[in-house]
């Protein structure tokens, strides 16, 4: 399924059409969202190249393509939290794609072990910008699921 | 405020500390997504350089890079609907920044004139992958506000 048609030059096509023509960037990827399909909480951003993207329409699990490692990523594979897409959107010129989805195992996305990967929040103090932790627990140990170094 | 410091070797102090540094990407830009703050609803994916990100943090209101212009884009501009930031987070490895926003002028955020840019959702039928429309319609009239060929 991964032979995904060439985007149409056409704006009109690319934004209204009901084909599904991706517009991979240089590198072969698009951005994807992936949020709760329970409660719409952002969990991740990652990225697909052609391969990850075809294989989550095919299984229903989500897979990417991992930037540092320069590899598929079946997300989960490791950890057990794999996840289930409820439903896949794409946006008006189609660089991106949302996924909803329900989240196996330790209910956990971020290899922190925590829930999202977005547990600091950006505050500016004295024309400063700097990270606050919102919180957030780890669900599992990072170094018991991933070994060390992970 | 654009001087943001580089981001640290020591993975744990990237991942667990106070100092925000974002992971500009070669292109010098990190992934920003936009949620209202309200309901949740993911609303549209884009992308800042180091003065965008600056100037959002300074002003509250969203600014990114144009892609597609090559230039810094104040979201809103043209059409009002600017995005008053009412929360900004980051993600472990501070390449994506996470902007929880209230959206001025007609509640759109999508170029389209539709209140979120992800108005198609992707099916998967007789196993190929095609496009359905949500039925979410246009709060403004894109010809009207950007004149043609927006």
């Amino acid at each position: 399924m991964d032979d995904f048609p060439p985007p149409p030059v056409d704006k009109a096509a690319l934004e209204e059409g009901d084909a599904f023509s991706p517009r991979f960037d240089r590198d072969g990827l698009v951005t994807a969202i992936v949020t709760d399909a329970g409660d719409g909480e952002l969990l991740m951003v990652a990225h697909m190249n052609a391969e990850a993207l075809a294989l989550t329409l095919e299984t229903g699990l989500a897979h990417f393509w991992s930037r540092s490692r320069g590899t598929l990523w079946k997300k989960g594979e490791t950890s057990g939290n794999m996840l289930r897409v409820a439903e896949m959107k794409t946006d008006c010129d189609q660089d991106a794609v949302w996924l909803k989805v329900v989240v196996g195992g330790h209910d956990a996305t971020c290899h922190t072990g925590r829930r999202s990967c977005f547990y600091r929040t950006v505050k500016v103090r004295d024309g400063k910008a700097t990270l606050a932790q919102d919180g957030s627990r780890a669900k599992f140990d990072p170094a018991e699921i991933y070994g060390n170094g992970h």
